[in-house]
């Protein structure tokens, strides 16, 4: 049997190929959307492509199921589990718990694992005819290395209302059946650290049944009330494209083909279009971002966070530039297309022949912890990063707003006002600060370093209370 | 924990490396000697390589221990098991049964597991604080996934009698205590499919001690007798360099530090080399190698078996110049450095400027199954695969020569024959060509498309009678 | 004034580019027809192309002047002399004999210079407002580093007869007009030295009026008659796509936009199409292609002359698949495009994976000097190469077949013989036996090392006698 | 005969490389230190590089000669002309008025040109036996394209007085010389637009004698006063490094032989580093430096510009660590090499991870047009551009000290003022804040987009008086 595990860092994502070697048949389980991955691995093993499964309709990011299927002629297994309101939309063989999948010699048997969502299943695999017992198990985002997948995902993110109570009962009744199966079996889930369907997803690619059952905490808690309630609180906040990717996927995401390089813009086509509807998505450091940017730019740097960030801060019904490097630009498009933006119009790499061309570059102003701490009054402070991390510890005096979620909070911000936003660094208070400096505010400032450099100047932070963390400000 | 493994294909070899996030420190178990990649991951997960554990002596390849310790000031950790005669000669931390490192929060406990060789550890990992139950265990040479270390190696290769009974019963007492471990453990192997310390590995990268002990053959045999005999029988042809890696792990490779791009050579000191006592390796395709070549220079492909086949067929006190593409020149003095050859003297790319000074090229002959079919009597064949594959099915009336042992039967090969090389489609059987014409034998042909086109072709095969099977050719 | 050569080795085209640092405006002349390399540096210097302008109606390679029209926007200007035969088919600003173009402070004066052909133009520039003097003329295929163009391309590539010795007279006049020019004025013409559009091109990129004056043969023949005689003998034979780049470059060549990757084949694409009508062409090198070869496919390598030999050896109307290394895909397919063959339907690089898919190469025999030279009158002795290079030494009894004229004298080679075919060092001839073997030739033998060889080892050549020089094999 | 043009934009530097092709032989005329282009076109044409030559002693590279000699084996042929200060004082074929080499067929003259300096020399090529008649010339900084040598280095760099007039009447008596010399010779000198061995060098690559006296300013001027004084006024700032090329040039550089790739630097290394005597230059955009940066570091941002301010701002006797983009630092160092600098101790690529680990980056202050206007009086205003720049037209009430002579004017800057600093459009002056930054100057501004930002808001500016231009700021 051949076995390999493809991670997407920017998801947090694996997905897995997996071929018999006598029959060169290969499945590829929950692949992204950029499929060349698949298509090379294949050809470097001597493979064909011909089935594709998923665990469940994915929110995270567009599925490439269609994509790889159009290019292989692979056939699709899907979920026909989870009741009419879950039913793919679109042509593929329809799974139900017990149901069976071979490729070649290798059995891939379903199991239905509900929680995470209402369809969710599980491909248990048995390696024949090396041996009649299973080998391992592909959770999806039921069972992570050391979490599982959180129910709320649908109430939170696409707005299905009653949802979440009825999946954190489900995934209680899910994990029982986990248990049953045998300690030895390998665990291969979907997701990995930083993934947002979870909120203690561990690093390591892999587990076994017996050892979550030994140390999740999630196998731990026997009685169902008290699960339930463990497993909702401290999600973090859903980023707000998962509605939108829910939904693609249930459809059935466009297929692209093969995708072209993106056009290189002239500098006559790009100022054209800074007076167009257009988004300009700057991906340089977030250091070069504060020394000069065009003006009414977002500042999502070129880092393993590209994709979620993009997702969170971008409308997708807009047309989007990128101002990056040259042989960074394909690799940032498939991020793009990953989560399902197809509309990349082109970008600019040079922000030097911008600036001589005419263009004036704005500052984004920098405060140091120096000059904030011996002027708080001055200044109102916005953490911008989750409630989690807020409530563990904050700037003292500090408000949180969820970067993603400033556009629902703008009242809370006025003009007039000196702005300082933080976070962790640096990094999502420029995502924060170049979205409000896009929409006119003027005196915004980043601090410098984020609060770990408020906490190694000995500056006072506090935890927020058992009052205040009934309502958070994010949601 | 931050854990991931690092796969040499041309080795068939796994090593790890395995941080604890907390402390930032990072432990690589089995590194080998081009150790860039473990630099770079440390880089990019912000680690420090503080320990370097090594499971057992290597025979395959040269280890990385002193390499990485030189540059990074980590510590070394290697056994003081298995007596005497199985010491390392070199600075290093001890460990014995039962002891235990600690890498910041993370555990490995050291067991002792004899059979492969008698200084055998394994190391069972515990990733505290998040468990107090273990998780993995790094298995070395001991348990593979469908397949256990062999123990003849130290016999056939280094050449120690009596070991290779006494290595068998070792690992079937090692195999006693691995049982007797949890199910759930993972279970993350030294080799992969195709390495020669042993004769069944599995392609997958890791199993889980429950499942070996259902599937494995090795554990189903509870007779020692029985489990001695089935052991030994079917190990393939060790190769050559076993012999000399094994005593270079032992007294500690040489430290290489950084590695320089190998020199390109000018025509004229191509052309003096060839009057002297070089060896030429051409890595070019075997098409391009028959179509035309340097005379006595030696075939062997720039493909994942370069290392394996430049341990068998190299002198390691001869300099060598590499014909090669100028963008593979460091990869593969890298798949040289790694089994301990450090005499690549350079490198010339194009045959063409050559060919075009002067140098006349020689051709291989191939000879096709239509030819061969006709005319068998003219021909002595030889099929220079390995004995196993020559027991199993070869062309009627071929003797079985292993291409590495070719130097010890050359009283079978007379000049005057017309000689007939095969393997399976041609890869060895155009090294095996190259090495006789270098000794200045005139008539040799390579089978094109080997046995494989044979099959395909219809024609006849035999598979090797019982008596024969007592006495192979190759040893 | 900005000003940069560009140098087609292929083609052994040069074009230029020269701008006006005052207005940003800038001239191509002579596009090639993948233009990115000018956009590029019109990018990397801040300019504009605003205008482009051609010599006149080339013959060797597609004009990129449309498509880079088509990019940027830039008027076309092109020669409207010659009469109503040689008039451009599409839209452009019509150039005669004395008008101007001005580049922004650029000036270039339009000099009519028929001979190569007769709608000519030659291009003299005047770097305002720093002199009036004229610093460099364009001189296209009119004069070259010392040679001039030839006037029988259209006679006997596109076969309109009667054009030889009129443009011979045209020629003879035009140059008159040049040796009128300032002796200072730089010449940059549009080939060097290999062009076919002439006879003896230097290798130095550029000359002056004065220079070409005192050294170039054509200059110094004042005699009509003899120059003439002198100007039609020892012309090289014109490749035969020259007639279809004539027309398509008079008619306007298509635009393509920009230029995709090409597609990579399966395996099971691939088998499909040699069923088909495709061309497969073996671009690896002739080593590997004699030592093992899809049957069928055509061997042109990847090296400078592809775009020639493709030219010449390739039906435009059918489709195209190439043996390529991956990296070399876009620049093979670019050098197809250049000369208008753009039915590239894809590429497979690993002809190992074909083999073992089942299909079986094939070898092209090879015979060394030794073998031909003690059994000539066994063998058909083909010289493949020009017949002028034929006419000053070839082997003792060989006969003269252009490589890509054999199409036109299949009748002297029948399939019972067996054929040597040679060449200088086997480069075309290798082409020459990849066309005869996909015919369906079986006795082909390609000489190894070529004359060259031949000639190294003492073997016998001869001359062409005069008497034989009237008539040459190859028209 | 073979010709090629090296152009090394950093240094506006041409060297040429030219080969007979029938002897295979090549010589190297005014090779730069990092070598392998020569070696790489030698190899790739098939000839041996046996002779090198240089024009003069240079002030402004590094010369080759010895770096390739070492490698080839070639002789270099240098000049004994100027009397005993200016002889080479290393092994050399002396070169006099009237000698002549021979490279295969071609023939070089020597033509004694001094002016520039006294030893200087011209070589006029013959290309036998193709033409008796000469083709062209190699000037080296005796004639430019539009403009000729400066004779005033030597005082202004070297310090060696009364030199500047003797080399301006040399110049005027050279010049007649060339004058002679036939008008279609071709002009190859040593350098283009925007060296500093010139005041108003052409960026057109190559010229002719008949055109330069047509057109040249320095042919038109028959008067030898007015010659000498209009040759002298408006002669740029020598960089200061000219002095000790020149005098490495005279004894000789050292030979490096194979330049390795810098080592990448640990953080921890690093660290180490800025509490020593380190220079650490942030070779990183000066957007991204002023928006964060170690504090201490340079800003010599990674263009065509880089030799030349490294040559002014760095003490060639303390080490050096890059933060470099890890594929530039090979391209860097090389630029450091080419001027002489050798002690390039290693680099950082990551400024971010830096960060991470505790280091505060610093900011360097911007200031709009916008905001300086408003409160001129506030700030001292210098402008760091060359004094000719400044004297075209300057920010009304701006002084002038060049970036690279603040050194030597640091009395006129106090630490308690507010500078703003700004050159043409904030590149030089991002170098000039970053070393005042160094020095300790708290209240550094840089004005964003420099005197074009200024002008273009329509802001004052002026022009030097009369009187002034007697006394310029930076001598």
């Amino acid at each position: 049997m051949f076995f390999e595990r493809i991670y997407e860092k920017g998801l947090a994502q694996a997905s897995y190929i997996i071929g018999c070697q006598a029959t060169k048949e290969a499945i590829v389980i929950d692949p992204k959307r950029d499929i060349d991955t698949y298509l090379e691995i294949a050809e470097r093993e001597n493979l064909r492509i011909t089935h594709i499964a998923e665990t469940h309709i994915h929110a995270d990011f567009l599925s490439g199921s269609l994509e790889l299927a159009h290019q292989t002629g692979a056939k699709i297994y899907l979920s026909d589990e989870g009741g009419s309101e879950w039913q793919y939309q679109f042509d593929h063989v329809g799974l139900k718990d017990g149901d069976v999948i071979k490729i070649g010699n290798i059995k891939l048997e379903v199991m239905h694992s509900p929680g995470h969502t209402p369809e969710h299943i599980s491909f248990i695999l048995t390696d024949l005819p090396a041996s009649t017992k299973p080998s391992m198990i592909f959770t999806g985002d039921f069972v992570f290395v050391g979490d599982v997948g959180r129910p709320d995902l649908l109430e939170k993110a696409v707005g299905i209302e009653g949802t979440m109570i009825a999946g954190a009962k489900q995934m209680f009744h899910s994990l029982k059946k986990f248990k049953l199966l045998p300690d030895h079996l390998q665990v291969w889930p979907t997701h990995g650290a930083g993934s947002a369907c979870g909120k203690a997803l561990g690093a390591v690619p892999s587990s076994t049944v017996g050892y979550e059952k030994l140390s999740n905490w999630a196998m731990k808690i026997n009685d169902e009330e008290n699960f339930i309630q463990t497993l909702l609180e401290g999600q973090p906040e859903p980023p707000k494209y998962f509605a939108m990717m829910k939904n693609l996927n249930k459809v059935g995401p466009k297929v692209l083909g093969s995708i072209p390089h993106p056009a290189r813009l002239s500098v006559a086509k790009f100022k054209e279009a800074l007076t167009s509807d257009y988004q300009i998505v700057d991906t340089r450091d977030k250091l070069s971002f504060s020394g000069g940017h065009i003006s009414g730019s977002l500042n999502i740097q070129d880092n393993n966070s590209f994709s979620t960030w993009a997702g969170w801060m971008l409308d997708y019904k807009k047309p989007i530039i990128l101002i990056a490097r040259e042989r960074r630009v394909d690799a940032l498009n498939g991020a793009l297309i990953r989560i399902g933006i197809d509309n990349l119009e082109g970008y600019v790499s040079d922000i030097d022949k911008l600036e001589i061309s005419g263009l004036n570059l704005e500052i984004l102003n920098q405060i140091s912890v120096d000059e904030l701490k011996d002027d708080i009054p001055e200044y109102k402070i916005i953490d911008v990063r989750s409630y989690n991390e807020y409530d563990i510890s904050h700037i003292s005096g500090a408000i949180n707003i969820h970067t993603g979620y400033l556009e629902n909070n703008l009242d809370k911000i006025s003009d007039g006002e000196k702005i300082v936003l933080y976070c962790t660094s640096g990094d999502r208070s420029a995502i924060a600060a170049s979205y409000l400096l896009r929409l006119g505010y003027r005196n915004i400032y980043n601090l410098s370093g984020g609060i770990n450099a408020w906490i190694q100047a000995g500056c006072q932070t506090e935890r927020k209370n058992v009052d205040q963390m009934v309502m958070t400000e994010s949601q």
